[in-house]
C-alpha cells in the first residue's frame, strides 16, 4: 500500500526523544509512505515513491497530514457501572479523595465490576476500545484495579487478554491489584498489601498464560491508596517475580513514588502533578518514562498539570496519556490530551505529537515496534484530514482522523471531510 | 417515525428558561417521540406510543438519551485560509489583542477571505458544517465578519445564504461587518463606523433577498475594536434598518456592551467575561439572551469564564455557543461546549443542556420552532449513544451523538457503538 501525495509525513524516527530534544517529528513534505504486510517499508518523497512502485495500491493523502497511529500508555478502559451522577457530586465541590473516603468513586466501580460476569466486562469495554481506535489510538495500554480480589482481578487479566486477541487495537496489559485499599481491608491497609504480595501477584504470575509477555504491575502511590513503603514492598515484589513496572505517582500528594519508579527502572511514572523538583531531577536521569495525563486535571477542573517544561529541562523522557477511566477522565481521545498539553503544559504542537507517539511507545516498552514511521516497523499509521500537523492542538473537541491503518490494513474511515 | 424505548426523552417543554428555572429537561423515562412529516408530533411513555402507532416506522432507542437538537448560536463558520500557526505563537505567550495590534489574527483571515471567490468560500466551509451536524448541531448561527469592506461581506452573506439554502444545517445569517477595524481604517475606527453606516449596512439592506428574514446586525464591541458610542452608532441605526441585534460585549473588558444590548432589545449579547455586576443586573432584567462562549477562553488558555451563577441568580437567560472561529477556537462540538461549562461554569448537566437547545434557540429568536421536542416544532432530534444525560458534561473530548434527525429525517448515522 502506497500512501501518497500527503502534504506532510510525520515519521518520528530516531528513537525515544529525552529532554529538549522533544519534538523532533522527521517531516517529509510532499510525502508518502510505503506499507507491505503488516510492515512500514519506507517514507520519501511522495512523486520518487509513487514512480518506484506504480504497481502498489493507491491511497491518496493530498492535503492530509500522515502519521504514525497515537500510543496510548495509560488506560483504566475497562469496567462496568456508571459514574455521570458522581459528576454532579464533583461540580458540587466534593474532592476525589473526599468521595474515596465516603466510600463512592472507585469502589462504586469495584463492586459493580465485581459482579460482572467476562461477557459483560467484554460487552461494555468493547464500545470504548472503538472509540479509541476510531480516535486514532493503535495501541493502547490498559489496566485491571477494579476487582481488588484475586478472582475478579483474573478475570480483568482474562477481559483484556481476549479484547486483545480480538483486536484490532492491541493492549498492553498491566495488573492494578494496588489501585486502592478494598473495602474488606478498609481499616488495614498493610495488611492487603501483604496479601497482595503473599497471594495475589504469585497467582497472577501462576496464571498468566505461557508465552505471553508478563504484565505490568503498578501502585497508586498516593495519600488514601498505597504510602511509599507499600509501593515499594509490591513493586519490589513483582520485580523479583520478573513483572515490568509502572506507577502512579503524586497525582495529588509528593510522596515519592517518582523516585521509587526510578530507583527500581520502572518503566513509566505517571501522574507526576505533585512531584519535587529533586525528584523530577532523578527521574529526568533515569530511563524511566515520565506519562503526563492533562485530561485527568481537566476532568477534574483543577488547575495543576504536570509541570512538563521542568522535566524536559532536566533531561526527562515525557510521554502522553488519555488515562481514561470512568471517575476522572472519561475520553477515549489522545488528541484531546494533546490540545490540553498545548495550552496547559506549554508543550508545542511537535512536542506534543512526539509525547503522544515514540514516547508514548516507550512507555510501554514497545518503541522498537511502534510510534513512528520507520523501515519495520509495525504499519500503524494515521491519515489525518489536516494540512499541517499545528492542527493537532490548536483544534479540538472533535476527531480528525480520516483513516486508521493498523498493522497495514485499513480499519477505521471516517466521514470527516 | 417512532423514535421509541429511549432510556430517557429530554423534551425541554415550557420555552426559555430564565434565572434559577434553568435546567428543567421535561425528562421522560422509558420514552418516545412520534415525528411525522418534518415535525413533532408528541413525545410520551414509549409502551404508549408503541401500542398507538405500530404502523409507523420504527427507530428503536434502547439505552439511549433523545433530546432535541443542539441549537449553536454564535458561530464564525465562514474563513478561508490557514491560522494553525498563530496557535504556536500564542503558546509563546503573545496575546489575542497584541496579535491583532500586530497586523496578525484576524485580519490575516481578513486577507484570505477578502481574496477568495464564492467557491473557495463554500468549499472550506462545507467540512465545517458536516462537523456540527455530525456532532449534533441542528441550526446554527453564521456571522460574516472577514470581508469587512461592501464586496466582500456580501459575498460572505451570498455564500452563507447558498449554505443554509443547501441544507441540512439551517443557518440563522448575521451581519458583522463590525469585527474589527480593516487595515484601510487602521488609524481612524471612526471613519470606519461612519463608513459601515453610510455605505456597508444600507447595501446590506438593499442587496438582501427579499422575502428572507432579514441577518442580525452584530458589533464586536471591545478595546481595540468599536468602542461603546462606536457599537451604539452602528446598532442603533441598524434597529431603525429592521435589522434585529446581536453583540459581542466585554470577552476582554468590561466597555458597557451588556448593557447597550439591553437597552437596544438585542436579541444576544455574547461573550460576557468581564461584565460588570451592575450591567449583568441590567441584562437579567431584559430579554436579551446572554450567550456565553467557554470554547474562547479555552481555546486561548486564559481562566476567566462567563459568570454563570451570576447571571442565573440575576435572573438573565443562559445559553450555550461554540463562539467556532479560526483564531480562538476551532471547534465544532456542543458537546464539547457543554463539558466546559459543567467545569469552569459550574452549571449542571441539566442547566447546560438547556441552554445549548431551548435557550440557544431563544438566542437566535427560533424558540417557538426549535430547541425543544414539542408538538408542532421541527423535528430535530439527536439520539445519544448514553444511558443518561449526565454523560453530557461528565465525558469529554468525543462525540456522543448516534444519529441526527433534521427535519424529520435522518441524516446523521455515527459509528459510535
Amino acid at each position: 500500500m502506497l500512501i501518497h501525495s500527503a502534504s506532510q509525513i510525520l515519521t518520528l524516527a530516531g528513537g525515544p526523544q529525552r529532554g529538549q530534544n522533544l519534538g523532533q517529528l522527521g517531516l517529509i513534505p510532499n510525502g508518502a509512505l510505503l506499507i507491505q504486510g503488516e510492515k512500514i517499508v519506507t517514507a520519501g518523497p511522495s512523486e520518487e515513491l509513487q514512480a518506484a512502485y506504480p504497481d502498489e495500491p493507491q491511497i491518496d493523502a493530498a492535503n492530509c497530514v500522515v502519521m504514525p497511529g497515537f500510543v496510548d500508555p495509560h488506560t483504566h478502559l475497562i469496567w462496568v457501572g456508571d459514574r455521570a451522577a458522581e459528576f454532579e457530586m464533583r461540580l458540587q465541590g466534593k474532592t476525589y479523595l473526599e468521595i474515596l473516603a465516603a466510600g463512592g468513586g472507585i469502589l462504586s466501580t469495584v463492586r459493580a465490576t465485581r459482579a460482572a460476569s467476562l461477557y459483560s466486562l467484554l460487552g461494555e469495554t468493547r464500545p470504548r476500545m472503538l472509540t479509541m481506535l476510531e480516535h486514532g489510538t493503535t495501541p493502547a495500554e490498559a489496566k485491571t484495579g477494579y476487582g481488588l480480589e484475586t478472582e475478579s482481578e483474573l478475570r480483568m487479566l482474562q477481559a483484556l487478554i481476549a479484547l486483545d486477541e480480538e483486536g484490532p487495537l492491541e493492549l498492553a496489559i498491566t495488573f492494578l491489584g494496588a489501585h486502592a485499599i478494598p473495602p474488606e481491608f478498609k481499616d488495614d491497609p498493610q495488611a492487603y498489601t501483604d496479601h497482595l504480595c503473599v497471594n495475589m501477584l504469585p497467582a497472577v504470575g501462576a496464571w498468566w498464560p505461557d508465552g505471553r509477555q508478563l504484565p505490568f504491575v503498578d501502585v497508586f502511590c498516593e495519600t488514601g491508596a498505597f504510602d511509599l513503603d507499600q509501593s515499594r514492598q509490591i513493586l519490589s515484589l513483582a520485580k523479583k517475580l520478573g513483572f515490568p513496572l509502572k506507577i502512579h505517582a503524586d497525582e495529588f500528594d509528593n510522596l515519592g513514588g517518582a523516585a521509587l519508579a526510578a530507583e527500581l527502572h520502572a518503566v513509566s511514572a505517571d501522574h507526576l502533578v505533585a512531584t519535587s523538583e529533586e525528584d523530577i531531577n532523578i527521574l529526568a536521569e533515569s530511563d524511566t518514562v515520565a506519562v503526563a495525563l492533562p485530561n485527568t486535571p481537566f476532568g477534574l477542573a483543577e488547575d495543576h498539570y504536570t509541570p512538563a517544561q521542568a522535566i524536559l529541562e532536566a533531561g526527562g523522557i515525557l510521554a502522553l496519556a488519555t488515562d481514561l477511566n470512568p471517575g476522572t477522565a472519561w475520553c477515549e481521545n489522545m488528541q484531546f490530551a494533546i490540545a490540553l498539553a498545548c495550552r496547559y503544559m506549554h508543550l508545542t504542537p511537535a512536542q506534543a505529537i512526539a509525547a503522544a507517539t515514540i514516547n508514548a511507545a516507550a512507555a510501554i516498552s514497545r518503541a522498537d515496534q511502534i510510534g513512528s514511521l520507520e523501515p519495520g516497523k509495525q504499519g500503524d499509521v494515521l491519515i489525518l484530514n489536516v494540512p499541517n500537523y499545528q492542527h493537532l492542538g490548536y483544534r479540538f473537541g472533535t476527531n480528525l482522523v480520516r483513516t486508521v491503518v493498523k498493522k497495514g490494513d485499513v480499519v477505521v474511515r471516517n466521514s470527516n471531510g
